[in-house]
């Protein structure tokens, strides 16, 4: 049984404070957030109790910590969390900064405790089925990778501006996802960009369209697509062309009734956001990472795929600026 | 907060503690079974006390049951239950024996307590959404109802022999599943079956291909299909046309991914039966009966329900027999 | 090159001069009609002559002719064209009274000349797909079919007054697309059927919504679900549940554009009526009569054919009135 | 009645041939090839005559020719007839040079007669569909397009030599396609490339795996890709992100046959390549030339738009080369 701490209490805290309490091989210990309220509130549902994060990290009961806080908090507490002989699980991004990350690589590889980065996609059971198809060769070798990603309304201005960018704060969720399918990184980021959906956006120095493509070692190629506004919902699908056959991830529709009308055939939209979309693949990558503790296996996600996203997403804000091809050193 | 005690810890009692212990205005207390091992383990999975039937229906504290032992008990349960206080929900069918369902309706009558039959399909999302698009007037009035209900495989023939026969076994859930749709109940039923799928079947006196044509006082028809075999996977849709439009509920699929090669155009699978299917579902039921218990209002599934169907299902039973049309006495 | 007369210059005859002056194999070179006009007009167009019937069945030169005219003259032109030597396509029904299709059959029996009936949709390419597939063992033996057959608006009711009656006007298509895909006549059937759509189609004595169930000898069951009103257009499946899996043809849409907005994920509509759906039927159809007159080939649909719908639907009419099972006698 | 001269009986000739002569405004005159052999065949088959080139041109009875022959002869064709005051609709691209076009450009403007360039996919009705929907607002306005397009399988290497490279030869119909949907033309494209479907192809000097991103002026993004390989047949497929909505045109396939079986849910594959697919498009292409022709109104594609695909295929080109972004200059 994995004692675990949850670090942060807010919306995705709450997500994983039930799939850590509803897990049969874990149990949630302790619940901190910086508004002890919000702290109190969650472990009360739970059992648990609300204590300080330092706390948290001094019990020598407690085996492993989810990092669930604000992005700035992210490489601190997993330095500290690893240093204080935890197993981390971290919410994405590791850091908005990429030379900071590299750090707290540095730093926790050498408490030799296991990190796994939240990129919880990977445990989406569709996109899940489309990697075990390309592995088992069922379309050959991957060719061309799409990654079509947009989310349903742009959030407000102001977080934009502490967001990191959309290539860091978005598609950072794309980029794993292209490693995760593709089995490699890429050589290579162009990236195209504008502020279509909201002048405001472009204001603020971000954009919230945007088309980076790839290119792999090998010759493959996977491109991108993100818009901050899909109005019929979250649109979350991936293709791969391969040089036996094309896999497609379809988006996940509300329901499965189908109307005909004199306006038409008309299906259930998207699943409306992440939480609706990819709560079957929160309690999956918690069942993940709780397996890779308890029986010492690999982490499926590691801090050095964290670290991979970074410098794509770092090459592509690059790309963009420049509009030029840029190397990605990772 | 219910207090509820379990009454069978088989496989569908085992789904049912999940979603008592899961929902946050219900609280297992007890449960019971006649094997006692079966009721101790899944007593303890959920913080609750193995305890006798009695013991259960004695205790002043337990505010509800859910009868989920063998249909033999299920009379004598509701009867015993609401005669002790308890509000029930009671796994479908009541009994084979629509006499002996009416004598229990009677009894449970004079008690004065709410009784709720377990037809979870009609909790499943996507059903329950064309519930909701006919009420609204999306299509129009009904006219024509196709119900098409197919297990993945037989089962056992010892099973099918004291089943009480595919109408009341499995069509069962068919008729409540037309009633509800069409918010009325036929006048007349006619069947044909067959034992194409199994001659076993046929020789222990049932069918396992069967279908049945009813017809609404107001002109509308429904028709209902079954078998026995999908080797695909549990087929379970609904298909209603209206004066105005087509309403249909499609499978669930096990994901999403569509896989184009030399082969075909491919996609998953419907989920292979009825726990992969109607999770939700029950989930969604239990809300509805604590919902209802709680805030004291109507059971979304009555007693009556439960006793309409089997009317049904005997006027099926006999039309098939003598081949001819039969009108359902209720 | 086979030399052919056409005899109806109608709506259905138009589509039939399409596709004999188009065909590479066949050369249409005389129009007959009633309408001494609408005969030169459809000529015309073709570089045909118009000419009375007399004139093109005496004519040695013209090797086959096709029935196009109204259903009363169907008989007595399959009779005279063979006894004039001629191969004949004739449209569906033969004639709306079983008796006299089977004095036709005699007749044109004596004469040895090749008789088709236009049951148009054997000829669909997705029809015809379903029934390879099942020839070639894709889903085992045969269990279960239905055929949903929805018009998308009633016709006037002073048509259906001189129409037979939806078991022998509209559901005729159906019986034949039953014995087409089982490869089997049935021996019963059972019908039900309601005038829901118009009150004023019961007033003139028929049903515009009808049920018919059919059994087959070696156990099989067959559903025919009609409707006179589909608002969304021409509905036209089939559903075949074998021992090994469903085969289903699906509507054709009238593009493949999909929109999702705010109000769902909107498709194309159905086609809307036989002319846009079955146009390629009626070129695949004349392609296999020509094919099995000139290659002395089996007609791919008999006049026993067109014989046994026209038992089948009277059968269907008396177990309707009588609300009883019927067996049918071919 | 528009008299038509067609230069070049091959297969493509063969699909105009049939337009020309089936369309009932228009009639096939004359057909020139430099094999006489297959213009008098073709020419046989329709009820013309076989000519030259000269003869065509020069017969003051021909109102306008088709140009079907070799690429090289395109621009010589398109001056010739015009300055003989043929009107003329000829097949893409105009020319593999792009300066040579703009002075085939040049020349026929002087003349005055109507030059449509043939790009038959912009009548696909499908994509003609998108097209509708996005002009009537129903999506609101484009932001981001998807244009995939992958061939069966790659043409002979000794094809791909001569072909002007997968930019000017394939991609040229997804330029010409983003232009027609995005009514616009872009300002700036990147493009990456890969031999990884054939390594002989990159041998060749050219790419069989490419992906294309185009910037416009107002800030809109389009993204094409290109596969010389999609093994389940022809891929051609638009996607278009709108501010209120997303446009999809899925594939055409071969039926609407769905088997579902123990091995998932197959449904058939695309149509297999542009003969299959673009049939109804060819002859509505056709239909809107004469339109355009007989009733003077403007030509639905023009050359300058042929020769604005041309400019975005070399800045294409030379963004692969040089890995960086280029300006397009029409």
């Amino acid at each position: 049984m994995l004692k675990v701490g949850l670090l942060g209490a807010g919306r995705i805290g709450q997500v994983h404070a039930v799939n850590i309490a509803g897990n049969p091989r874990s149990t949630l210990v302790a619940v901190a957030d910086v508004y002890a309220q919000a702290a109190e509130k969650l472990a009360a549902e739970h059992g648990a109790d609300a204590r300080s994060v330092e706390d948290i990290l001094n019990d020598d009961d407690i085996d492993a910590v989810l990092v669930a806080s604000s992005t700035d908090t992210h490489s601190d507490l997993i330095e500290a969390a690893t240093a204080a002989g935890k197993a981390v699980l971290c919410e994405k991004p590791v850091d908005l900064s990429l030379d900071r990350a590299k750090k707290c690589l540095a730093a926790a590889s050498t408490t030799g405790k296991p990190v796994m980065i939240g990129f919880n996609r990977r445990f989406d059971p569709n996109f899940a089925a489309v990697r075990g198809a390309l592995v088992s060769g069922e379309v050959g070798k991957a060719e061309l990778l799409s990654v079509t990603s947009f989310d349903p309304a742009p959030p407000p201005v102001s977080y934009i501006k502490v967001s990191g960018g959309l290539f860091r704060d978005m598609m950072i969720h794309d980029f794993d996802m292209s490693n995760f399918l593709m089995g490699d990184r890429p050589v290579s980021v162009r990236a195209v960009g504008s502020s279509i959906v909201d002048p405001e956006i472009g204001e603020a120095g971000d954009v919230d369209t945007a088309v980076v493509t790839m290119t792999y070692a090998d010759g493959r190629i996977a491109v991108i697509k993100n818009s901050r506004r899909a109005v019929y919902g979250y649109d979350q699908r991936v293709e791969l062309l391969g040089s036996e056959g094309l896999l497609q991830a379809q988006n996940m529709l509300e329901n499965t009734v189908v109307k005909s009308t004199t306006a038409g055939v008309v299906s259930a939209k998207p699943t409306y956001f992440f939480l609706e979309r990819y709560m079957p693949a929160y309690a999956a990558e918690w069942e993940a990472f709780v397996s890779a503790v308890l029986d010492g296996t690999d982490m499926p996600v590691t801090l050095e795929d964290g670290i991979a996203v970074l410098a794509m997403a770092e090459a592509a804000t690059e790309s963009f600026e420049s509009g030029q091809a840029v190397d990605v050193s990772y």
